[in-house]
């Protein structure tokens, strides 16, 4: 198996204050494709060629809900379809046409669907739901990364990686010593931590605004094709919370998605929800920040690994007990990937 | 057909101030070659290779009429023939010698033979006559260019790229309006709008001095292996200008040639000539920095499309009615490739 | 025959002082390695690529005589073996393991063994013995060069060179009219030259600290796998002094080692010993100075003729005369990699 994505997906295409009436460029899966707002601040999404001379239209101008190319000022609709020529007295072939694709927002991103339009159902959109919210405090940021989108996924699955990665930030050794246990759930895979009647740690107890013994969690959850959502957060000891539900104390949301740019590039989108001093956005600034210097700990690591496995063609990653969510996760794909071409073998 | 320049052609090495007694560097149709002029002036055109250990000879030292690697000291003449080898006293070995070119200096240009050298004729040297014209006066600039050749080519033969990659400077929505017609000549292609009894541009009203009127043209000639002559003017009306005689006004030349440097990349010269206020040096110097400007925003445009193309390998540039230009240029470059070879396959 | 250069062989992987208990990571015959010293100053060699999930281990953290790596804390002895998985708590699997190689230190550099483990005689390393003699003062220096690293060897297997490349520093045009004669001792490679005789020039007349003509020597030797020693100096005439025997006077042993990196880049570790005002760090750390702007010469040659090999694949190196220290240096490494083979297939 060749393919390292799933089509027939959705992917996010950016955060929705990053498309807005400029096109913004931006290559998905190997398409370089542009997205702007329309009027009605619908986002459209086109393959980033004219169809006349092939110039990037992110480069073109806006008119109205349409782009002109910079290069000789075809016009193209919302749907793609010209609607100008070069020379604007001639008649409009319709056929000239680039790309589409069908676009959602949901959960402050800008979705795009990869793969067979008619296929294009929002309820398959991974439930990011904290970042929409009404009673959480969300925001986030974004980085390119140099390396495969499943390495990130990789790191994202098994957090022990944080002692060293993380050392100077938010890294634990007492983490490490939590069992874990790792669910497949459907298309989800789940890696989950439990760590009851523990000191809450400083974060923690500042957040739960209260002393003494605290059960504290940690559950990793893969969402096809590419999201990994992390719930974290303690509650007093006595209060019942369990690893299956935990709204007695305080929780964080750490969202991440990657969406595959290329074969070893992706866009990685960042940010984390909670359910506490939901009204301080002094408190979301500064934890965005901090977080921007963590995340970056995590994209110089992997473009390391990514250089590495590039200068050692005769080695192979290996997989430990500890890898066994980014494992999962890649079955997920992979079963996603050979699930989509039956169908589609199946359909033919 | 996979070649994409022909060969048994003259192409520009370079303006003929660029070319003087220290060794100018140039890869030209793959080639890498080394140009420096000889106490008579004359234009030495040679493989830019040490024939001993291949160091560029353009790092050399120039001694006379030759050319001594700077590496091991072998020094050869003019003709490429080795004069002294590395150690001064051993006999000469003649047959060690580094290829030449047959070059020709013409219209402010060095010209060098791509091919068989003794098919080299100067006759075959495209008619850039208004760049040495005395009755013109004449100057141009040089850009190195990350695109296909053929892609600037295009360009120049469409002229309704003017008005979206020129919105700034010369660009103008009126010139789409005048109908325009492709003819093919032997080997040249032109593209001739005629736009009778308009109001002059603000440029060509100050050019003609007069008010009134005007009958204006646009001609754009492709002429083998790869130049593109504009021939762009206005005369009163009445005067008797045609599309085929129009001397009784103002005229400029413009001159672009493009010498393939390798299949994505060449050497773009380009200037304009000029019959009115031929001894402004001042008007001179002004009109080719303009120009450096309006043609520096071809060059960004021409290097976006190519890497476009680069990117959607599963795209193919569109021909439409305005392109008709340019899709003839590249017949006449196939076709004298073809012919080309049939030559030599009979010659065989 | 493929391969360029000899498995089963010592290389110089760094100066004695480049190697501490900081990894110092460098690719070595395509191999990306990373070396540091242990307590007891023992040099660690190792794949540079953690065995779990391929991050650089030269990125990690040293601990004892272990290493660390920083991604999630795997930690392997000096013998490339686990010592802790990434949760301490977990068993350790031994057959989680990095690749080691052998080392030792001789002439102020450390070695590495590329190849067979068990075939490592330190017997074989090269015979620098001017770089650690306690009568010989010494320094030299590093320099990344991206060239073959035969390229260098031919470099300096033929000083004629010296002229050209090195005409504003030590490039004397008398050298060249000295005979030159060449020898092939097993596996070594000596270009000599006897100028007997001859004015001192003003170093070596500094040197010798005398008056009067002289006898001078300049004798090149090539050493498997890739060293270059070049002995070079003066005697007053009359007192002995032959190409064979000549401590009567002052000496110099220039020291140049490569190491390939990889097809078409190396390490090349350079230096100069000798044998007069031993006592002087000035003078060593002058001539240190003078001889990195020397070298430094080299490297751009060299890289420009890496450039010009692939610019111009049609083109061939030539051999001339004054080439043939080279080219005998290329036939010993070619047939001990010819040897090599055969001795593997005869075990086979």
């Amino acid at each position: 198996m060749s393919e390292i994505w799933l089509t027939n997906a959705w992917y996010v295409a950016g955060w929705d204050a990053e498309v807005d009436s400029k096109p913004l460029a931006r290559t998905i899966c190997g398409v370089p494709m542009l997205f702007y707002r329309k009027l009605d601040r619908g986002v459209v999404a086109m393959r980033d060629a004219c169809p006349h001379r092939m110039l990037p239209l992110s480069l073109g101008l806006r008119e109205g809900d349409s782009i002109r190319c910079k290069y000789h000022g075809l016009k193209l609709g919302p749907d793609g379809v010209a609607q100008e020529m070069p020379i604007r007295t001639d008649p409009v072939n319709r056929k000239v046409c680039a790309e589409t694709y069908v676009t959602h927002e949901r959960h402050r991103f800008v979705w795009v669907w990869v793969g067979e339009a008619a296929l294009a159902d929002p309820a398959l959109i991974p439930d990011l739901w904290p970042c929409s919210s009404p009673d959480w405090a969300f925001d986030g940021g974004y980085y390119p990364v140099a390396c495969d989108y499943r390495l990130m996924i990789d790191n994202l699955m098994d957090l022990t990686h944080e002692t060293y990665v993380h050392t100077g930030s938010i890294g634990q050794p007492e983490l490490m010593e939590a069992p874990i246990e790792t669910v497949v759930e459907n298309d989800e895979v789940l890696v989950r931590r439990w760590m009851p009647g523990i000191d809450a740690p400083p974060f923690w107890r500042g957040a739960l605004g209260q002393e003494g013994l605290v059960d504290r969690w940690q559950i990793c959850r893969f969402m096809l094709p590419s999201a990994v959502m992390i719930d974290v957060g303690v509650a007093p000891v006595g209060a019942g919370a369990t690893l299956e539900r935990h709204d007695q104390g305080v929780r964080g949301m750490v969202i991440d998605v990657m969406t595959p740019e290329r074969a070893t590039s992706h866009h990685y989108f960042w940010g984390m929800a909670r359910n506490f001093q939901v009204q301080d956005p002094g408190f979301t600034a500064r934890f965005k920040h901090q977080q921007s210097g963590v995340f970056i700990e995590d994209v110089a690591v992997l473009e390391a690994q990514q250089r590495s496995i590039a200068a050692n063609p005769d080695l192979k990653l290996s997989a430990y007990r500890i890898d066994e969510g980014g494992v999962r996760a890649r079955q997920a794909i992979d079963r996603a990937i050979r699930d989509s071409k039956q169908v589609q073998g199946g359909a033919a």
